[in-house]
């Protein structure tokens, strides 16, 4: 067992962007252990100095040059930083200037762009998004459908209500969703009131073994978690999908991240917000 | 008025890394305008060259050399991709290079690792958090409050729910939260049924020109958003927080992102997923 590597993720506001970047790059090293410390506000000198005595310490006690990973916009902070002993690696540095060269014009230095809030216009759409999604999940009412940009359909446990809140929350996107239930599945048809938004419909599934799992992990030996409960839901479900030309996706080995940025794809919905 | 300027976001999975990067590097060009393009899911050969030639005509249509932002991990589709005429930002080529030079090892090219599932057990331990913060939204119970990490108090549309799922969907945290009513502020005291949980509390406040601005987007002309109501509400929450020693936070101007950072800052809790 090799020690593990400290790392750094530092930023003068959320550090999103910083830890993103980091986190993308230490995948790629999936033999090393690493120790991460994340560092957001950084945004004063003294600040800086006193996070450059604690890379010295952590790299002194491991005897393990730590890596740092920073988006520090201010010029003073990051030459502060950058004499750490450390791989520094300072994601504005690397980038802005070929970006100035290119575009021709200066950055404009400023801080917490990335993830502040933009404007309160596009700020109030995010929160009517999720508000949207609030309300009209797990088929609570089909009254607002005019309104949504898609509407998620599954049998229970499928995603549908991550899913839902993920592409408010991130894209502003108003998304609903309809449970298929038991009664749906054996009747074999989809549900009535689905059907005038059936343009805006897109199914879920899941690996029934999966879903056995994870119902098992709500109601233990429930007839809701029995295998074959769960095989004759999944099958009816891509069944419909399928008598339906609805879409859908296989959820089982996806993040929800990936499941809201697999149907953006394949419906060609536009985020709202950037 | 000049041309927007085209950029494209290209990847071999979500996108959700190059778009997080792109975007906080675009940020700092205020004066230009830019043309969005997201290319997720670009895995094949001759996915590529078809991006090339659609960079190709956005350059000449435009006179303008475009942008590419990208973080494809396989070194074939970054060769062809590199070929473009357009100022291409391959995040995993600037970096993993040093990073393969410090660390001793070659890193391992697998696509995807950064917003794909990890694992069941923090997949599982997202929905969980996620399910949390819906049952133990607007107070509607306190009675799993034990099992809060944080419990968000605040007045009505101060930002509480969408703290709380963000908190939940982003670093797996379970994010309670509880409104305080107009009753509890008339009466100056914190509601009974929260003191148990005190350790956990952190309030929301919010500037009460733009609370009244946002009561009025949902309830026009009521007395909910009236200004001396909102007004009262906002500063007997704040003689609350101060009485009780409760941490807040002003929201007017944040993200939810920096609203759930800043308290994660403030409090000292750590994500329970990276």
């Amino acid at each position: 067992m090799t020690q593990p590597r400290t790392v750094f993720i530092v930023s003068d506001r959320t550090g999103i962007t910083a830890e993103t970047l980091g986190h993308s790059l230490l995948t790629q090293f999936d033999a090393v252990k690493f120790n991460v410390v994340t560092v957001p506000f950084l945004n004063t000198p003294d600040k800086a100095r006193a996070l450059v005595a604690r890379i010295q310490d952590a790299g002194g006690d491991a005897g393990l040059k730590p890596l740092v990973f920073s988006t520090l916009v201010n010029d003073e902070l990051r030459d502060i930083v950058s004499d750490a002993d450390a791989l520094v690696i300072d994601f504005f540095d690397a980038f802005i200037g070929p970006l100035e060269r290119e575009l021709g014009i200066s950055s404009t230095h400023a801080s917490g762009k990335a993830h502040g809030m933009a404007d309160y216009a596009s700020y109030t759409n995010r929160i009517e998004a999720m508000n949207f999604a609030l309300a009209n999940d797990d088929g609570v009412t089909t009254r607002h459908y005019t309104k949504a940009d898609v509407v998620l359909v599954g049998v229970s446990r499928s995603g549908k209500t991550p899913t839902s809140l993920y592409l408010a929350l991130h894209y502003g996107l108003y998304a609903a969703n309809f449970p298929l239930t038991a009664d749906d599945l054996e009747r074999g048809t989809m549900p009535k009131g689905l059907m005038p938004f059936r343009q805006k419909l897109f199914g879920l599934t899941i690996e029934p073994d999966r879903l056995a799992q994870i119902r098992n992990e709500r109601r233990p030996d429930s007839k809701y978690a029995a295998s074959e409960q769960v095989r004759f839901e999944v099958r009816s479900a891509e069944a419909l999908y399928n008598e339906n030309a609805i879409p859908f996706l296989n959820t089982t080995h996806m993040s929800i991240e990936e499941i809201a940025t697999t149907i953006m794809h394949i419906t060609g919905l536009k985020r709202r917000n950037f």
